[in-house]
């Protein structure tokens, strides 16, 4: 595993996830923008629900909070036995990775922590100190490759431009400097001339709630859309460039991101206007060939039925609502990563920098 | 104008728009799916307020109540002199014109009206009568033409089909019979084995809770997806055509219709599936050569910033809500209409069929 060196990068508070007093804390993206709240969990069921229920969300902040979700499990064993406090964390992982299917940082950072427990250490505050350092080095490199991330993100970003996004990959969904908008948040802090069309990405509205929150506080001028008004922006010469995060891309290069993605990256080509995906390392799922080995998690059909709390659908509706669809690597003009930004053909690229 | 001959045409209770006792009755579209509503107006200022918080929506069934409008106007001005009767049912076209921009057959409903006041009717009661009469045969044509409509569009749905659609457009929308979603059910009716994918149609929702709505009554089975999950579902081969109504057709072809549709003639286009539009010659604007004559209505950002009545975006978030987009006529596979399905180009099919 990499580790970012600079100590600047190492988890804390004010990041969207960090750990203190043997505490997972996590902002309530759920209770987002009316109200900043943090929570403080305390078992590996705890985390399993917040991932489940979306109050953490976003690929790389799942990912981080599964692995203290882990470290809670391996806490909450006080017999002091080492195989007891493996069996806890080994059923922790189990629990966590139930959570929610599709992205891959959840997984990459779950085997992480499973390869402490195979180092075969046999004392029990060794091999608790080993999980408590492991998840904390997971969070560090997950800020470390996302800052260099939004640095590489720059050359795809000229001195003036029109960014479309869709959902939310900010801090908050990557702890501290996030994917594609903190590519385009790094943009506006350089000085560029930027201007962001936001998706409110139904059904659960991580862009109006999550984006355009995050884009107020950092002061970078936005306007916000519906989501099937995107195509009409673009007709209406409105968009430079179309930047979206990811929560896995196979090997070949093809993508699952947020359910819509996959309709810009078609609108995108239709107006010549390139389409990039913007994801560290840790999103790239090696076991999968191609996006047909990907599964994509439907969610519960409540989120299309009802709109905050009100019925707006007829009883016993069927509803087919994918969180997530996947784009075809072909219609990816660049994959944005901590390594730069990677060209077609992917299956080459993403090997050659990544793996 | 036309007058469908068959008194099966004739407007009535039951319809979603009809006149009863002097008084001007729709159902509350704002209502549904939780309720079903008569509301009963009384006078052309309740009639356009109506209109513009989408009481009553859609181009044909506003085009009625707009002219049903104008009568309870003329019915108002109790003075018996026919020049006040006048004055009256021209500020009521006023008013009611003035309530939202893009549905043609609003404006072609309130210039037939306006054709009965510059027929030099010199008695109250003729003119009152006059106006009446016009008014019941506007909403007699739009049951009829939509009724050749269903039928003619028959020729586009195969036995076996599997048709997305957007917003609505069904007998809601148009008083009995519906256009795009009236060719659907239709369809189902004369025993077609007929899936419908349903965008939910943000940010009003007119697909779950008015299609849904429709589609339920008439036991077409259906499901229903986020707006942004259209591209995935045509990518999973689950759609063979794309049938939307129209709100305005240039005399090109081009089309305006709810925000939205544009993308789905793009994404139908990327997928090889044909893209129709349905509506009767009423919505075609011969003023307009092409899509660029077209106003398009923005409506109020409150519709994003809110979610039945919870914030779901931060305060002073800019917004851009167009209610429609424009489709250029090169993406529409046919124009359904009462006069059979027109073929490009359409600058020659409308003018030969419809003008």
């Amino acid at each position: 595993m990499d580790m970012p060196g600079d100590s600047s990068f190492v988890n804390e508070p004010g990041d969207s996830v960090f750990f203190e007093d043997d505490t997972l804390c996590l902002i309530d993206q759920t209770a987002l923008p009316a109200e900043s709240v943090i929570l403080r969990l305390k078992t590996p069921e705890e985390a399993a629900g917040a991932v489940r229920r979306l109050a953490v969300r976003g690929a790389m902040a799942i990912g981080v909070a599964g692995a203290y979700g882990v470290l809670l499990g391996a806490l909450a064993e006080k017999s002091g036995d080492v195989s007891s406090i493996r069996k806890a964390a080994r059923e922790s992982i189990r629990i966590i990775g139930a959570s929610r299917p599709t992205a891959r940082n959840l997984f990459w950072a779950l085997e992480s922590m499973e390869g402490v427990l195979e180092e075969g250490i046999d004392d029990p505050t060794v091999l608790v100190k080993g999980l408590r350092e492991r998840a904390s080095l997971i969070a560090r490199e997950t800020i470390g490759t996302n800052r260099l991330l939004v640095e590489a993100g720059q050359e795809v970003v000229g001195e003036t431009a029109s960014v479309l996004t869709h959902c939310n990959s900010g801090a908050l969904a990557a702890l501290r400097y996030g994917s594609a908008l903190g590519v385009i948040i790094e943009a506006h802090r350089r000085g560029k001339d930027i201007r962001v069309y936001v998706d409110e990405t139904r059904p659960l509205l991580q862009g109006s709630r999550l984006t355009a929150w995050e884009l107020q506080r950092e002061g970078v001028p936005f306007t916000l859309i519906p989501d099937s008004a995107a195509g009409f922006v673009m007709k209406r010469g409105l968009v430079d460039l179309v930047i979206t995060g990811a929560d896995r891309i196979a090997a070949n290069g093809d993508t699952a991101n947020k359910i819509g993605t996959y309709s810009l990256a078609v609108l995108a080509r239709a107006h010549g206007i390139p389409f990039y995906i913007a994801a560290p390392s840790q999103t790239v799922d090696w076991g999968s060939e191609s996006a047909a080995d990907i599964v994509i998690e439907e969610r519960d059909p409540e989120e299309l039925l009802t709109c905050c709390g009100k019925v707006v659908a007829p009883e016993r509706t069927e509803v087919y609502n994918p969180a997530f669809d996947s784009t075809p690597a072909d219609y990816i003009e660049g994959i944005i990563t901590e390594r730069g930004v990677l060209s077609r053909p992917y299956s080459e690229s993403l090997e050659a920098f990544l793996k």
